[in-house]
């Protein structure tokens, strides 16, 4: 991995990121040496940077970082973390920050072959998601929330949790974005109050806007998607997963879903 | 400063607390080679590790470390960060954690007399506390919502900010807790939603029991604020502040502030 362009593994204990979660993150695949999806990651990191006032280093800078590191691992998954760097001691940022740039790579995934035939059963999670306008939609570094919730489900059989919010809306997977089809159109939670606006719950939309399927961003919650005909999730690791089974509901075909992944993994 | 006891400043990339903000931590006085209230500060630190399911490293252990640091730096502010080390990729926490204990000191706080003589001003920040009972309360390292409120009102002439939470409710200092007196009675925010409960917080209700003021842990807004005789602000930094002026309100006189400061710096 590389820290500011330079191998090592070690941050200082006084960076922000680790003292206050002061930073951004992106996972992404590396596929035959290549960063996918790369210039909507960058986009992505930008806007959450920008969310944050914290300066996002330059694409050409961290895709040349990816590709150093992809060149000796072409199968993988990439994770850049953007820290605010040291400052003062204080939760006030510093007027200018010297931002840390963490790019890594670990293995690519590999999943049961059947979360994507068959797909998977989620489990929905007690902990509700607060509502935090400042900081819904970014990909950041405070995910406590996240961690708490995964370690509901985790090992119960379940290859995904469901997040709710405080007010009983549907928002997202733990670690995914979520779609439901129902009578025709797509469905995506609407994430302005919590949650997660990744990258290929873009894409998604996109491949609606492009077949023509209606696709909405609104509220609903747990009823909705239990009378969805299809429920899929989508992460730039996992790909696209049809759910299986939620809360004793079962599906057991997933057309839409089936095309909508033909269409992710093909598009670039 | 002294990583798991061995002196160092840098820690793994790949630590969850840097990855994910997900550890704890406390900030105290050393004060005569002395960490000042520590049993109440371990206290908390045990209960917050508990919040998490995070094994807490032993109070002996803890304060051994402290005393080495303090033997050559008698006078200063000391802070204690619990993560939950490294684990498998993902937010899942591991089964069995290895948590990381970072202590750490730092210069002792100065800040101007008139602070305390005179009180200071506050600014009301427009970020708006998220709920999250489950987090609240706890000193954990998910701190961007500190650092975005803080960034509001650093540099403008206060010397600290208010936080009110999405329901219009009073909760605390960006970096301390808040209490007012009215009519006789001293009142501080409820934190069961958001929040963070200090030390000298829990010191100040034990003052209120001691001399029998009436204190009440409540729900009330910034008007309640406005309207109260006299208000201050704690943190075991700080020690306390009285406040001077608020959203157009001055207070001149604080009499029960200074008694209880007087206490505040002369028990133990």
């Amino acid at each position: 991995m590389l820290i500011n362009g330079v191998p090592g593994d070690q941050i200082s204990i006084h960076d922000r990121g680790l003292q206050y979660g002061d930073g951004v993150f992106r996972t992404l695949r590396i596929h035959k040496g290549r960063a996918l999806h790369w210039s909507r990651h960058y986009h992505k990191l930008q806007q959450d940077c920008t969310a944050l006032k914290l300066p996002c280093p330059d694409a050409a800078l961290l895709l040349d970082e990816l590709q150093r590191l992809a060149a000796r691992q072409p199968e993988a998954t990439a994770k850049i973390i953007i820290t605010r760097g040291q400052g003062a001691r204080g939760y006030a940022p510093p007027e200018h920050p010297d931002p840390i740039r963490i790019v890594s790579l670990a293995p690519p995934p590999s999943y049961p072959a059947d979360c994507y035939t068959q797909g998977v059963k989620l489990h929905v999670c007690d902990l509700r998601l607060g509502h935090q306008p400042r900081l819904a939609g970014i990909k950041h570094l405070n995910r406590l929330e996240n961690v708490l919730a995964t370690a509901e489900w985790n090992g119960a059989g379940a290859a995904e949790g469901v997040l709710l919010d405080v007010a009983g809306n549907v928002i997202e997977g733990t670690r995914s974005n979520l779609f439901m089809v129902r009578e025709g159109e797509l469905i995506t939670p609407e994430l302005s109050r919590c949650g997660v606006a990744g990258v290929q719950r873009e894409r998604v939309m996109e491949w609606a806007a492009t077949t023509g399927m209606p696709c909405r961003v609104g509220q609903f919650g747990l009823a909705d998607l239990l009378a969805a005909d299809e429920v899929f999730l989508v992460n730039s690791v996992i790909g696209l997963w049809p759910v299986r089974e939620l809360h004793g509901r079962y599906w057991t075909r997933h057309p839409v879903s089936m095309q909508v992944r033909e269409w992710l993994n093909a598009a670039d």
